[in-house]
Protein backbone atom coordinates (compact mmCIF):
# COMPACT_ATOMS: atom_id res chain seq x y z
CA UNK A 1 0.00 0.00 0.00
CA UNK A 2 1.95 3.20 -1.14
CA UNK A 3 0.18 6.75 0.33
CA UNK A 4 1.04 10.06 -1.65
CA UNK A 5 -0.34 13.73 -0.70
CA UNK A 6 -1.68 14.94 -3.60
CA UNK A 7 -1.44 18.58 -4.74
CA UNK A 8 -2.67 18.64 -8.43
CA UNK A 9 -5.64 20.68 -9.06
CA UNK A 10 -8.42 18.73 -9.62
CA UNK A 11 -10.17 19.36 -12.99
CA UNK A 12 -12.59 17.13 -15.15
CA UNK A 13 -10.54 16.15 -17.17
CA UNK A 14 -7.90 14.71 -14.02
CA UNK A 15 -10.51 13.46 -11.94
CA UNK A 16 -13.77 10.80 -12.50
CA UNK A 17 -15.66 11.52 -9.18
CA UNK A 18 -15.69 15.58 -10.48
CA UNK A 19 -16.34 14.79 -13.84
CA UNK A 20 -19.74 12.96 -13.15
CA UNK A 21 -20.53 15.72 -10.48
CA UNK A 22 -19.96 18.59 -12.67
CA UNK A 23 -21.64 16.40 -15.73
CA UNK A 24 -25.00 17.10 -14.29
CA UNK A 25 -24.70 19.75 -11.57
CA UNK A 26 -23.21 23.42 -11.67
CA UNK A 27 -20.33 23.28 -9.13
CA UNK A 28 -18.64 25.93 -7.96
CA UNK A 29 -15.22 27.13 -7.68
CA UNK A 30 -15.67 26.62 -3.83
CA UNK A 31 -17.29 23.22 -4.83
CA UNK A 32 -14.22 22.24 -6.42
CA UNK A 33 -12.12 22.96 -4.25
CA UNK A 34 -14.02 21.18 -1.38
CA UNK A 35 -13.51 18.15 -3.51
CA UNK A 36 -9.95 18.81 -4.40
CA UNK A 37 -9.16 18.81 -0.56
CA UNK A 38 -11.28 15.76 0.02
CA UNK A 39 -9.50 14.10 -2.52
CA UNK A 40 -5.59 14.72 -1.02
CA UNK A 41 -4.63 11.66 0.74
CA UNK A 42 -4.22 9.37 -2.28
CA UNK A 43 -3.01 5.39 -1.65
CA UNK A 44 -2.07 3.21 -4.63
CA UNK A 45 -3.21 -0.74 -4.32
CA UNK A 46 -2.43 -3.76 -5.60
CA UNK A 47 -5.35 -6.54 -5.83
CA UNK A 48 -3.95 -8.53 -2.89
CA UNK A 49 -4.61 -5.59 -0.64
CA UNK A 50 -7.92 -5.13 0.90
CA UNK A 51 -9.20 -1.67 1.58
CA UNK A 52 -11.63 -2.13 3.79
CA UNK A 53 -11.87 -5.17 6.24
CA UNK A 54 -12.69 -3.69 9.19
CA UNK A 55 -15.14 -1.15 8.04
CA UNK A 56 -17.12 -0.91 11.67
CA UNK A 57 -13.74 0.49 13.00
CA UNK A 58 -13.10 2.46 10.13
CA UNK A 59 -14.22 6.16 9.56
CA UNK A 60 -12.89 6.69 5.95
CA UNK A 61 -14.42 6.65 2.70
CA UNK A 62 -12.78 6.65 -0.46
CA UNK A 63 -13.04 7.99 -3.90
CA UNK A 64 -12.07 5.44 -7.10
CA UNK A 65 -9.40 6.98 -8.84
CA UNK A 66 -8.44 4.48 -11.05
CA UNK A 67 -8.93 1.20 -11.71
CA UNK A 68 -11.64 -1.38 -10.54
CA UNK A 69 -12.90 -2.87 -7.22
CA UNK A 70 -15.73 -5.45 -6.25
CA UNK A 71 -17.66 -4.90 -2.48
CA UNK A 72 -18.85 -8.02 -0.96
CA UNK A 73 -20.59 -9.01 1.88
CA UNK A 74 -18.91 -12.29 3.58
CA UNK A 75 -22.34 -14.33 5.20
CA UNK A 76 -22.00 -16.13 8.72
CA UNK A 77 -21.50 -19.76 6.41
CA UNK A 78 -18.15 -18.38 4.78
CA UNK A 79 -19.77 -17.71 1.21
CA UNK A 80 -20.02 -14.42 -0.27
CA UNK A 81 -22.04 -11.66 -1.59
CA UNK A 82 -21.01 -9.56 -4.62
CA UNK A 83 -22.80 -6.29 -4.18
CA UNK A 84 -21.29 -4.36 -7.13
CA UNK A 85 -18.08 -3.43 -8.57
CA UNK A 86 -17.28 -0.09 -8.84
CA UNK A 87 -15.89 1.99 -11.43
CA UNK A 88 -13.38 5.17 -11.51
CA UNK A 89 -15.29 8.24 -9.72
CA UNK A 90 -17.20 5.88 -7.36
CA UNK A 91 -17.80 6.62 -3.88
CA UNK A 92 -16.57 3.59 -1.63
CA UNK A 93 -17.22 2.80 1.50
CA UNK A 94 -19.68 5.88 2.29
CA UNK A 95 -22.65 3.45 3.83
CA UNK A 96 -20.04 1.10 6.18
CA UNK A 97 -19.21 3.98 8.34
CA UNK A 98 -22.61 4.86 9.67
CA UNK A 99 -23.49 1.04 10.26
CA UNK A 100 -22.55 -0.64 13.00
CA UNK A 101 -21.43 -3.92 10.98
CA UNK A 102 -18.29 -5.96 10.11
CA UNK A 103 -18.84 -8.01 7.60
CA UNK A 104 -18.39 -5.97 4.34
CA UNK A 105 -15.16 -6.04 2.19
CA UNK A 106 -13.95 -3.74 -0.73
CA UNK A 107 -11.00 -5.35 -2.66
CA UNK A 108 -9.31 -4.39 -5.72
CA UNK A 109 -9.63 -6.22 -9.08
CA UNK A 110 -6.74 -4.45 -10.83
CA UNK A 111 -4.15 -2.33 -9.22
CA UNK A 112 -6.60 0.84 -8.12
CA UNK A 113 -5.38 4.63 -7.09
CA UNK A 114 -7.90 5.87 -4.46
CA UNK A 115 -8.36 9.11 -2.86
CA UNK A 116 -9.05 8.68 1.35
CA UNK A 117 -11.57 10.93 3.54
CA UNK A 118 -12.63 10.90 6.85
CA UNK A 119 -16.64 10.45 6.84
CA UNK A 120 -16.77 13.91 8.75
CA UNK A 121 -15.04 15.28 5.99
CA UNK A 122 -17.92 14.31 3.33
CA UNK A 123 -20.26 15.51 5.58
CA UNK A 124 -19.32 18.84 6.01
CA UNK A 125 -18.78 18.87 2.20
CA UNK A 126 -22.37 17.88 1.90
CA UNK A 127 -23.26 20.85 3.75
CA UNK A 128 -21.55 22.72 1.51
CA UNK A 129 -24.01 25.27 -0.18
CA UNK A 130 -24.37 25.90 -3.99
CA UNK A 131 -24.56 22.54 -5.81
CA UNK A 132 -22.37 20.31 -3.53
CA UNK A 133 -25.05 19.08 -1.36
CA UNK A 134 -27.32 18.33 -3.89
CA UNK A 135 -24.73 16.36 -5.84
CA UNK A 136 -23.54 14.45 -3.35
CA UNK A 137 -27.29 13.23 -2.14
CA UNK A 138 -28.15 12.49 -5.67
CA UNK A 139 -24.93 10.19 -5.95
CA UNK A 140 -25.47 8.61 -3.06
CA UNK A 141 -28.82 7.80 -4.04
CA UNK A 142 -27.54 6.27 -7.24
CA UNK A 143 -25.54 3.84 -5.24
CA UNK A 144 -28.85 2.79 -3.85
CA UNK A 145 -30.73 2.99 -7.30
CA UNK A 146 -27.77 0.28 -8.48
CA UNK A 147 -28.43 -1.96 -5.41
CA UNK A 148 -31.69 -2.11 -6.01
CA UNK A 149 -31.54 -3.17 -10.00
CA UNK A 150 -28.60 -6.02 -8.58
CA UNK A 151 -31.58 -7.00 -6.59
CA UNK A 152 -33.81 -7.29 -9.36
CA UNK A 153 -30.96 -8.64 -11.45
CA UNK A 154 -31.19 -11.99 -8.62
CA UNK A 155 -35.01 -11.94 -8.20
CA UNK A 156 -36.69 -11.04 -11.42
CA UNK A 157 -34.44 -11.19 -14.46
CA UNK A 158 -33.23 -14.13 -16.63
CA UNK A 159 -29.68 -14.66 -17.52
CA UNK A 160 -29.85 -12.94 -20.56
CA UNK A 161 -31.72 -10.52 -18.94
CA UNK A 162 -29.10 -9.68 -16.26
CA UNK A 163 -25.99 -10.56 -18.28
CA UNK A 164 -27.09 -7.51 -20.83
CA UNK A 165 -28.67 -5.37 -17.75
CA UNK A 166 -25.35 -5.12 -16.08
CA UNK A 167 -23.42 -4.58 -18.72
CA UNK A 168 -25.48 -1.62 -19.73
CA UNK A 169 -24.98 -0.56 -16.81
CA UNK A 170 -21.89 -0.21 -16.30
CA UNK A 171 -21.01 1.32 -19.96
CA UNK A 172 -23.17 4.14 -18.39
CA UNK A 173 -20.99 4.25 -15.21
CA UNK A 174 -18.14 4.43 -17.21
CA UNK A 175 -19.41 7.16 -19.75
CA UNK A 176 -20.43 9.47 -16.87
CA UNK A 177 -17.20 8.72 -15.24
CA UNK A 178 -15.51 10.23 -18.82
CA UNK A 179 -13.52 6.44 -18.53
CA UNK A 180 -14.27 5.28 -21.67
CA UNK A 181 -17.41 4.75 -24.54
CA UNK A 182 -20.48 3.76 -22.75
CA UNK A 183 -20.48 0.86 -25.39
CA UNK A 184 -16.64 -0.08 -25.89
CA UNK A 185 -15.05 -0.47 -22.06
CA UNK A 186 -12.53 -2.72 -20.15
CA UNK A 187 -14.11 -4.89 -17.62
CA UNK A 188 -11.69 -6.81 -15.57
CA UNK A 189 -14.06 -9.44 -14.15
CA UNK A 190 -13.71 -12.78 -14.91
CA UNK A 191 -16.23 -15.04 -15.74
CA UNK A 192 -16.23 -16.80 -12.11
CA UNK A 193 -16.64 -13.15 -10.51
CA UNK A 194 -19.43 -11.88 -12.72
CA UNK A 195 -21.10 -15.23 -12.43
CA UNK A 196 -21.01 -14.68 -8.48
CA UNK A 197 -21.97 -11.30 -9.35
CA UNK A 198 -25.12 -11.98 -11.44
CA UNK A 199 -26.24 -15.02 -9.39
CA UNK A 200 -25.74 -17.66 -12.30
CA UNK A 201 -22.97 -20.50 -12.79
CA UNK A 202 -19.81 -19.67 -14.82
CA UNK A 203 -21.40 -22.12 -17.16
CA UNK A 204 -24.27 -20.25 -17.85
CA UNK A 205 -22.69 -16.75 -18.11
CA UNK A 206 -20.69 -18.22 -20.46
CA UNK A 207 -23.48 -19.89 -22.58
CA UNK A 208 -25.18 -16.57 -22.16
CA UNK A 209 -22.27 -14.30 -23.14
CA UNK A 210 -21.91 -16.81 -26.59
CA UNK A 211 -25.91 -16.20 -27.04
CA UNK A 212 -25.63 -12.77 -27.29
CA UNK A 213 -22.67 -12.55 -29.72
CA UNK A 214 -24.74 -14.76 -31.93
CA UNK A 215 -27.75 -12.07 -31.61
CA UNK A 216 -25.12 -9.20 -32.53
CA UNK A 217 -25.93 -7.46 -29.31
CA UNK A 218 -23.13 -7.69 -27.66
CA UNK A 219 -19.06 -9.32 -27.19
CA UNK A 220 -16.77 -10.17 -24.53
CA UNK A 221 -13.69 -11.23 -25.36
CA UNK A 222 -9.98 -10.20 -23.59
CA UNK A 223 -11.35 -8.14 -20.97
CA UNK A 224 -13.49 -5.81 -22.95
CA UNK A 225 -17.06 -5.27 -23.46
CA UNK A 226 -18.47 -4.11 -26.67
CA UNK A 227 -22.35 -3.47 -27.10
CA UNK A 228 -23.06 -4.04 -30.95
CA UNK A 229 -26.71 -2.84 -30.19
CA UNK A 230 -27.63 -0.86 -27.40
CA UNK A 231 -31.23 -0.05 -28.66
CA UNK A 232 -32.27 -3.84 -29.15
CA UNK A 233 -30.20 -5.06 -25.80
CA UNK A 234 -31.55 -2.23 -24.34
CA UNK A 235 -35.07 -3.49 -25.25
CA UNK A 236 -34.43 -7.21 -24.48
CA UNK A 237 -33.70 -6.27 -20.56
CA UNK A 238 -35.97 -2.94 -19.89
CA UNK A 239 -32.60 -1.06 -19.42
CA UNK A 240 -33.64 2.79 -18.94
CA UNK A 241 -30.76 4.63 -17.65
CA UNK A 242 -32.77 6.85 -15.76
CA UNK A 243 -31.97 5.98 -12.56
CA UNK A 244 -28.47 6.27 -12.65
CA UNK A 245 -29.20 9.98 -13.83
CA UNK A 246 -30.76 12.81 -11.71
CA UNK A 247 -33.89 14.01 -11.54
CA UNK A 248 -34.82 17.31 -13.48
CA UNK A 249 -35.53 18.66 -10.49
CA UNK A 250 -32.56 17.77 -8.90
CA UNK A 251 -30.46 19.50 -11.59
CA UNK A 252 -32.30 22.60 -11.77
CA UNK A 253 -32.15 23.96 -7.95
CA UNK B 1 -56.89 10.94 1.01
CA UNK B 2 -57.51 13.24 3.87
CA UNK B 3 -55.12 16.42 4.54
CA UNK B 4 -54.22 17.33 7.99
CA UNK B 5 -52.42 20.53 9.10
CA UNK B 6 -51.00 19.54 12.27
CA UNK B 7 -50.09 21.61 15.40
CA UNK B 8 -49.10 18.39 17.66
CA UNK B 9 -45.51 19.11 19.07
CA UNK B 10 -43.52 15.62 18.22
CA UNK B 11 -42.30 13.95 21.44
CA UNK B 12 -40.59 10.25 21.26
CA UNK B 13 -43.91 8.99 22.74
CA UNK B 14 -45.88 9.97 19.78
CA UNK B 15 -43.54 9.83 16.76
CA UNK B 16 -41.76 6.97 15.55
CA UNK B 17 -39.38 8.87 13.73
CA UNK B 18 -38.22 10.76 16.19
CA UNK B 19 -38.03 7.85 18.35
CA UNK B 20 -35.62 5.45 16.37
CA UNK B 21 -32.93 8.82 15.93
CA UNK B 22 -33.23 10.05 19.29
CA UNK B 23 -32.59 6.08 21.05
CA UNK B 24 -28.99 6.71 19.31
CA UNK B 25 -28.29 10.20 18.93
CA UNK B 26 -28.52 13.58 21.51
CA UNK B 27 -30.45 15.78 19.57
CA UNK B 28 -31.06 19.28 20.69
CA UNK B 29 -33.83 21.13 21.29
CA UNK B 30 -33.34 22.81 17.42
CA UNK B 31 -33.55 19.29 16.30
CA UNK B 32 -36.77 18.39 17.54
CA UNK B 33 -38.52 21.48 16.32
CA UNK B 34 -37.15 20.55 12.95
CA UNK B 35 -38.14 17.47 13.01
CA UNK B 36 -41.49 18.51 14.29
CA UNK B 37 -41.73 21.60 11.24
CA UNK B 38 -40.71 18.50 8.65
CA UNK B 39 -43.68 16.61 9.80
CA UNK B 40 -46.06 19.20 10.21
CA UNK B 41 -48.83 18.44 7.21
CA UNK B 42 -50.04 14.94 7.61
CA UNK B 43 -51.61 12.31 5.17
CA UNK B 44 -53.92 9.82 5.92
CA UNK B 45 -53.98 7.74 3.13
CA UNK B 46 -56.07 3.91 2.55
CA UNK B 47 -54.67 0.56 1.38
CA UNK B 48 -56.41 1.51 -2.51
CA UNK B 49 -54.59 4.59 -2.98
CA UNK B 50 -50.63 5.08 -4.13
CA UNK B 51 -48.78 7.50 -2.30
CA UNK B 52 -46.45 7.87 -5.01
CA UNK B 53 -46.87 6.64 -8.37
CA UNK B 54 -44.59 8.89 -10.64
CA UNK B 55 -41.82 9.81 -7.92
CA UNK B 56 -39.70 11.13 -10.83
CA UNK B 57 -41.55 14.25 -11.20
CA UNK B 58 -42.05 14.72 -7.27
CA UNK B 59 -40.06 16.49 -4.97
CA UNK B 60 -41.91 15.00 -1.55
CA UNK B 61 -40.47 12.69 0.73
CA UNK B 62 -42.49 10.95 3.68
CA UNK B 63 -41.99 10.05 7.09
CA UNK B 64 -44.43 6.83 7.82
CA UNK B 65 -46.10 7.40 11.24
CA UNK B 66 -48.86 4.83 11.31
CA UNK B 67 -49.61 1.73 9.31
CA UNK B 68 -47.53 -0.22 7.24
CA UNK B 69 -46.68 0.12 3.52
CA UNK B 70 -44.68 -2.07 0.56
CA UNK B 71 -42.52 -0.41 -2.18
CA UNK B 72 -42.10 -2.06 -5.67
CA UNK B 73 -40.89 -1.32 -8.77
CA UNK B 74 -42.88 -2.47 -11.83
CA UNK B 75 -40.50 -4.49 -14.61
CA UNK B 76 -40.99 -3.56 -18.55
CA UNK B 77 -42.49 -6.96 -18.32
CA UNK B 78 -45.21 -5.54 -16.20
CA UNK B 79 -44.01 -8.49 -13.12
CA UNK B 80 -42.99 -6.10 -9.78
CA UNK B 81 -40.29 -6.86 -7.73
CA UNK B 82 -40.94 -5.58 -3.97
CA UNK B 83 -38.30 -4.02 -2.31
CA UNK B 84 -39.49 -3.57 1.21
CA UNK B 85 -42.19 -3.15 3.24
CA UNK B 86 -41.72 0.09 5.78
CA UNK B 87 -42.92 0.21 9.48
CA UNK B 88 -43.94 3.64 11.38
CA UNK B 89 -40.58 5.52 11.57
CA UNK B 90 -39.28 4.57 8.33
CA UNK B 91 -38.81 7.44 5.36
CA UNK B 92 -40.51 6.67 2.11
CA UNK B 93 -39.72 7.96 -1.32
CA UNK B 94 -36.05 9.56 -0.54
CA UNK B 95 -34.04 8.26 -2.99
CA UNK B 96 -36.50 8.24 -5.61
CA UNK B 97 -36.73 12.06 -5.43
CA UNK B 98 -33.44 11.94 -6.69
CA UNK B 99 -32.91 10.15 -9.22
CA UNK B 100 -34.54 9.72 -12.68
CA UNK B 101 -37.03 7.22 -12.79
CA UNK B 102 -40.48 6.60 -12.93
CA UNK B 103 -41.06 2.86 -11.73
CA UNK B 104 -41.24 2.95 -8.63
CA UNK B 105 -44.06 2.77 -6.19
CA UNK B 106 -45.11 3.32 -2.65
CA UNK B 107 -48.76 1.67 -1.95
CA UNK B 108 -49.95 1.33 1.72
CA UNK B 109 -51.55 -2.00 3.30
CA UNK B 110 -52.86 -0.78 5.54
CA UNK B 111 -54.60 2.69 6.43
CA UNK B 112 -51.57 5.03 6.88
CA UNK B 113 -50.88 7.98 8.44
CA UNK B 114 -47.58 9.75 6.62
CA UNK B 115 -46.16 13.15 7.31
CA UNK B 116 -45.16 14.83 3.71
CA UNK B 117 -42.32 16.78 3.15
CA UNK B 118 -40.89 18.23 0.10
CA UNK B 119 -37.07 17.39 0.10
CA UNK B 120 -35.56 20.58 -0.13
CA UNK B 121 -36.62 20.87 3.59
CA UNK B 122 -35.33 17.69 4.74
CA UNK B 123 -31.62 17.93 2.84
CA UNK B 124 -31.85 21.83 4.81
CA UNK B 125 -32.79 19.29 8.10
CA UNK B 126 -29.67 17.24 6.80
CA UNK B 127 -27.65 20.71 6.73
CA UNK B 128 -28.18 21.38 10.51
CA UNK B 129 -26.05 20.92 13.12
CA UNK B 130 -25.80 18.80 16.45
CA UNK B 131 -26.60 15.29 16.23
CA UNK B 132 -29.57 15.85 13.19
CA UNK B 133 -27.32 15.54 10.27
CA UNK B 134 -25.11 12.44 11.06
CA UNK B 135 -28.69 10.66 12.64
CA UNK B 136 -30.21 11.35 8.82
CA UNK B 137 -27.17 10.00 7.52
CA UNK B 138 -27.17 7.11 9.74
CA UNK B 139 -31.38 6.68 8.67
CA UNK B 140 -30.19 6.76 5.21
CA UNK B 141 -27.25 4.54 5.35
CA UNK B 142 -29.79 1.93 7.38
CA UNK B 143 -32.19 1.99 4.41
CA UNK B 144 -28.90 1.04 2.09
CA UNK B 145 -27.69 -1.66 4.59
CA UNK B 146 -31.93 -2.92 4.59
CA UNK B 147 -31.69 -3.45 0.74
CA UNK B 148 -27.94 -5.06 0.95
CA UNK B 149 -30.04 -7.48 3.20
CA UNK B 150 -33.00 -8.07 1.40
CA UNK B 151 -30.55 -9.11 -1.96
CA UNK B 152 -28.59 -11.51 -0.22
CA UNK B 153 -32.36 -12.92 0.89
CA UNK B 154 -32.49 -13.21 -2.66
CA UNK B 155 -29.44 -14.59 -3.64
CA UNK B 156 -27.93 -16.86 -0.70
CA UNK B 157 -29.60 -17.48 1.62
CA UNK B 158 -32.24 -20.73 1.46
CA UNK B 159 -36.20 -20.74 2.40
CA UNK B 160 -35.77 -21.05 6.26
CA UNK B 161 -32.89 -18.67 6.80
CA UNK B 162 -35.09 -15.82 4.35
CA UNK B 163 -37.82 -16.40 6.42
CA UNK B 164 -36.21 -16.03 9.75
CA UNK B 165 -33.86 -13.01 8.64
CA UNK B 166 -36.31 -11.46 7.33
CA UNK B 167 -38.80 -11.56 10.31
CA UNK B 168 -35.92 -11.07 13.15
CA UNK B 169 -35.17 -7.75 10.72
CA UNK B 170 -38.95 -6.42 11.25
CA UNK B 171 -39.04 -7.32 14.94
CA UNK B 172 -35.54 -4.96 15.72
CA UNK B 173 -37.40 -2.13 13.28
CA UNK B 174 -40.72 -2.49 15.23
CA UNK B 175 -38.81 -2.22 18.18
CA UNK B 176 -36.89 0.27 17.26
CA UNK B 177 -39.37 2.72 16.53
CA UNK B 178 -41.08 1.66 19.61
CA UNK B 179 -43.74 0.17 17.83
CA UNK B 180 -43.82 -3.16 19.63
CA UNK B 181 -41.65 -5.77 21.51
CA UNK B 182 -39.49 -7.18 18.72
CA UNK B 183 -40.26 -10.77 19.05
CA UNK B 184 -43.97 -10.20 18.83
CA UNK B 185 -45.34 -7.51 16.05
CA UNK B 186 -48.22 -7.47 14.11
CA UNK B 187 -47.27 -8.00 10.35
CA UNK B 188 -50.24 -7.47 7.71
CA UNK B 189 -48.40 -9.10 5.04
CA UNK B 190 -50.39 -11.72 3.48
CA UNK B 191 -48.27 -15.29 2.27
CA UNK B 192 -48.41 -14.08 -0.93
CA UNK B 193 -47.21 -10.71 -0.50
CA UNK B 194 -44.27 -12.00 1.67
CA UNK B 195 -43.41 -14.98 -1.24
CA UNK B 196 -43.27 -11.71 -3.08
CA UNK B 197 -41.06 -10.24 -1.25
CA UNK B 198 -38.60 -13.18 -0.53
CA UNK B 199 -38.72 -14.53 -4.35
CA UNK B 200 -40.31 -17.70 -3.13
CA UNK B 201 -43.81 -19.08 -3.85
CA UNK B 202 -46.76 -18.90 -1.68
CA UNK B 203 -46.57 -22.63 -1.22
CA UNK B 204 -43.03 -22.37 -0.46
CA UNK B 205 -43.22 -19.93 2.20
CA UNK B 206 -46.71 -21.80 3.92
CA UNK B 207 -43.95 -25.22 4.28
CA UNK B 208 -41.71 -22.71 5.59
CA UNK B 209 -43.79 -21.11 8.32
CA UNK B 210 -45.12 -24.59 9.48
CA UNK B 211 -41.38 -25.89 9.94
CA UNK B 212 -40.28 -23.17 12.04
CA UNK B 213 -43.40 -23.27 13.87
CA UNK B 214 -42.64 -26.98 14.93
CA UNK B 215 -38.97 -26.15 15.66
CA UNK B 216 -40.57 -23.73 18.14
CA UNK B 217 -38.84 -20.91 17.16
CA UNK B 218 -41.41 -18.56 15.22
CA UNK B 219 -45.15 -18.51 14.88
CA UNK B 220 -46.95 -16.18 12.14
CA UNK B 221 -50.51 -16.61 12.67
CA UNK B 222 -53.61 -14.18 12.44
CA UNK B 223 -51.36 -11.09 11.04
CA UNK B 224 -49.38 -11.51 13.73
CA UNK B 225 -45.50 -12.66 14.31
CA UNK B 226 -44.32 -13.98 17.74
CA UNK B 227 -40.73 -15.20 17.75
CA UNK B 228 -40.74 -17.96 20.43
CA UNK B 229 -36.47 -18.10 20.47
CA UNK B 230 -34.29 -15.51 19.37
CA UNK B 231 -31.27 -16.69 19.59
CA UNK B 232 -31.68 -20.06 18.11
CA UNK B 233 -33.38 -17.87 15.53
CA UNK B 234 -30.71 -15.77 14.92
CA UNK B 235 -28.45 -18.15 14.86
CA UNK B 236 -30.27 -20.26 11.82
CA UNK B 237 -29.73 -17.36 9.56
CA UNK B 238 -26.97 -15.25 10.79
CA UNK B 239 -28.59 -12.69 11.74
CA UNK B 240 -26.86 -10.09 13.35
CA UNK B 241 -28.96 -6.46 13.58
CA UNK B 242 -25.60 -4.80 13.91
CA UNK B 243 -26.36 -3.34 10.30
CA UNK B 244 -29.47 -1.96 11.67
CA UNK B 245 -27.93 0.39 14.26
CA UNK B 246 -25.32 3.06 13.91
CA UNK B 247 -21.54 2.39 14.15
CA UNK B 248 -20.53 3.54 17.66
CA UNK B 249 -18.24 6.76 16.23
CA UNK B 250 -20.99 7.70 14.14
CA UNK B 251 -23.10 7.89 17.79
CA UNK B 252 -20.40 9.38 19.35
CA UNK B 253 -19.55 12.74 17.59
Amino acid sequence: MIFDQSDKPITPASDPFYRVLSRYFSLSEENRLTISDLERRRLTLRPTDNLVDRPARDRRAFVLLKGWTITYKILHDGSRQLLDCHVPGDILGFHCTQIQISDRFIEPLTEVEVAEFSIVDLMSAMNEGNGLSHALSWFLARDHAILVEHLINNGRRGALERVSHFFLELGVRMGQAGQSDPHDFPLPLTQYLLADMLGLSAIHVNRTLRDLRERELLIHRNGRVVILNAPRLSELCGFDPGYLMPAPRAILR
